[in-house]
């Protein structure tokens, strides 16, 4: 990116910035200038039908063109070095049930880039969003952002097409990028993979290519609760926006009140909060100076208690995940056709936020995780996070604190509630069910590995790499969803899927 | 840290907090209520008196007690696997003039803490500092913080002695802990080490053991003015306080004007910046993305280019550092003499901010900058931060940018001046000369991995792990002390060193 040329007359600015209330007014808006929501859905399933031309197969390791078992180590790796290998990974804990184990992980060195472009139309925030299909896609098709992009793809190693739209984000003016991050992946599937979540502003004209489509936020909100419509990837940009309380506040008037309300003093810092920032930070600190976990990647012929047929490599007890192979044909990515290793999750996963009223203020409590393939050891993570079929050759004191509370909730206390998919280009049908559940906070009394915050502070933490995993962040963008009030009911809009 | 219990009826607080006005008292205060400056001179020699019965040799490998060469790797180990190793670190870079390059590294996974105590005193925050004697110390002893402790030190690996003060730091109730975050340390000589920069407020009375004393941050600023007194770790924790620029100005009145007026106004955010914060985020996000340098531990029988005698280890070409061992014998440490490997730089450093100022408000030139040993690639260094003696055999294009221009700066534009030392317990006479030296803006226009932000910017960034250097830590508490106004004459005061 480049700079402006700095002169000893160079302007100073101040950190005063519009963009929180034109974001809220983004989010209010559920009718885009651009489509309607009804619209959408129709564009989506003519997209849909398109889409199904692509077929997703399961194969044999040695059906793999270009991928193979490197001889020395095991590892699953590309024949250009690139994109990504499967390795091994050796943990040592003193924290949680298990003390050592040894497992499969996804090592991807580059940092990809996921990118929005946003645009005012009649002074309305839109983002430019992709109907694009992954392998791993529940459903074929989900809404990705502008840009979903690894080095490799954008660098052509595999002979690609180059990648629409991503030069508006690498070479993007430093005052028309909105939110520019590193944030991480799935801890226990990656080893230490961070892309760059990044949304740029676009002044000049923009061309809509095939398969894009302009969205507000307050559309993008309501299509969240639909099943396995936006994606992983869309959500945690999503979740980098910094919304604003106050703004908010006076575009809904002073009458809203209940959940509504509480949800949307969460997003300010002038109502407070049950911690400082500063009280938030040395808990960190203290957790993360224990440094309870050392990873180390290791050959993956040396990973022991799993077992590599000739279609998988599996756990012993057929917990946790398959590594297995695929081969996709049709469909309009950027190359025709091409195999990969893929990671199966197996079962259903439970992630939820439980959420308390404070003095009016919604809280969300938040979990400081260990995960092996954290660079930081310890990230902010949702209350619950786990596949509960994992849990089941565990003893039972194993049992994550608050599942039961989540899974015997109460209808009425139920705030979102949806299955969504995490990153259809490495995960195969990887869903979670994403709950948000309030509850009154005598009924929350946890370990001291989980803390009260506001919306605002984790979103604030969302500026810095290290902090919030990326399921916490889907439950970020899922209860910024709420701030527009009681949520679209996904059968009544006649959706297609 | 034990929280206090949350309740449905726990008040909330907002992030308001009196703290960088009682530090801006603290500071401009030079003449402690608890003693004056010349008397701590006075105490300090005694101290040092004692001290001198401490007597540091330099020994070969093989008189080493409790370290030793491990037969595999030839890593330099203690016995018990505890406090640090000597191992062998393998880098590629696509950045810097050097392509790919091994060398000895220190290797300490554990997370040491660094605290200061403060508490008032006729309302003045003080800071309970120690004189203490470490093995590399230029000058026998230097002021060191109330606590530096690894947790080898104090889980008694060494059968040491508990470590004065140091529950006061785990124990602390969150409400009294000021500041607390892990930052890095040096990043060539250090893989990935981290310390735990804390400041705990004490309410209690407290016991000043012998070898202890308080002092308020105007004294310590003034003492910052002397050759290797304020050591390393001091340095670090005192940056990581917050300064408030509004809350100095309301003490010193607006009649300031000048250099130390446009440093005031810089430590606060009212006046602005060249670049937003946003803007500095993102160009960070940018160039971690790019991951310039990959750095693996290897044994150190793998480093190429260095030799092993029997008393150091050093580069074929002398440059750089040696590895050595010493023998410690008497003073007033833990224990009773030890013997330990120690790593020597060769030459006298350079460490410089370039300062400027832009529309009255003072600027410093930082330089994103790739170190093996960091965790997270990149971090915000000083302008200037290298030994000249180390480019003399690479060719012209080499020598980094600004150096001259620091060596060549005119007497009325160099602020500050002093030589300090890295820290003593790992690094033997490691002295650097720490300036800062104000120029006018169009005399620095260098690359693009130059910045200039203001001193308010650098302290934000320091609330978090990952950003800032410690060398660029050092110059913050250097450019802090000089808020008081003129620097005192070391000379005139008298000083015994």
């Amino acid at each position: 990116m480049t700079p402006s040329p700095i002169t000893p007359g160079s302007p100073l600015r101040t950190q005063v910035s519009g963009l929180p209330s034109r974001l809220a007014r983004s989010a209010l808006t559920r009718h885009g200038v651009v489509r309607s929501t009804a619209d959408f859905h129709g564009w989506f399933a003519d997209r849909l039908d398109l889409a199904r031309t692509t077929a997703v197969t399961g194969i044999d390791f040695a059906d793999l063109v270009g991928w193979g078992f490197a001889p020395a180590r095991g590892d699953l790796v590309h024949d250009s070095g690139k994109f990504f290998s499967v390795q091994g990974l050796a943990v040592t804990t003193d924290h949680g049930p298990v003390a050592a184990w040894s497992q499969p992980i996804i090592n991807q060195p580059e940092t990809g880039v996921l990118g929005i472009l946003v645009k005012e139309f009649d002074g309305v925030l839109h983002c430019l969003m992709q109907a694009k299909a992954e392998p791993g896609n529940a459903g074929v098709l989900q809404l990705s952002p502008t840009v979903q992009a690894t080095r490799s793809n954008y660098t052509a190693v595999h002979r690609g097409r180059s990648v629409p739209y991503l030069d508006l984000f690498l070479s993007a003016r430093p005052e028309s990028v909105l939110a520019d991050v590193l944030q991480s992946e799935q801890g226990s599937w990656f080893h230490r993979k961070r892309n760059r979540n990044i949304v740029v502003e676009a002044v000049d004209d923009v061309e809509v290519r095939e398969g894009f489509c302009w969205l507000t936020l307050g559309q993008l909100h309501e299509l969240l609760a639909f099943d396995n419509l936006v994606n992983m990837n869309s959500r945690t940009v999503l979740s980098c926006l910094p919304f604003s309380g106050p703004d908010l506040v006076r575009e809904l008037g002073r009458g809203t009140d209940g959940f509504r309300a509480a949800l949307v003093r969460s997003t300010g810092s002038t109502w407070g909060a049950l911690h400082t920032d500063g009280e938030i930070l040395s808990w960190v600190t203290d957790l993360r100076s224990r440094r309870e976990v050392e990873a180390t990647l290791v050959p993956l012929r040396d990973v022991r208690g799993w077992h590599r047929s000739a279609d998988r490599i599996e756990h012993e007890t057929g917990a946790f995940f398959d590594i297995r192979a695929v081969a996709v044909s049709g469909g309009d990515r950027e190359v025709q056709g091409w195999t990969q290793p893929i990671i199966a999750p197996h079962g259903l996963g439970v992630v939820a936020f439980l959420a308390a009223r404070f003095s009016g203020v919604l809280h969300v409590l938040v979990n400081a995780r260990v995960e092996p393939g954290y660079l930081d050891f310890v990230e902010l993570a949702p209350t619950v996070q786990c596949t509960p079929e994992n849990y089941e050759h565990l003893p039972a004191g194993a049992r994550p604190p608050f599942l039961d509370l989540v899974l015997d909730a109460p209808a009425d206390r139920i705030r979102f509630d949806t299955l969504l998919s995490e990153e259809g280009g490495r995960f195969f049908l990887a869903v979670n069910r994403y709950l948000v559940v309030e509850v009154d906070p005598f009924e929350a009394v946890g370990p001291s590995r989980y803390r009260w915050m506001t919306v605002d502070q984790v979103v604030g933490l969302l500026r810095h790499s290290h902090y919030v995993n990326v399921q916490a962040r889907s439950l970020v963008a899922c209860l910024h969803s709420l701030v527009g009030g009681p949520r679209a009911d996904p059968i009544a809009t006649g959706a297609v899927r």
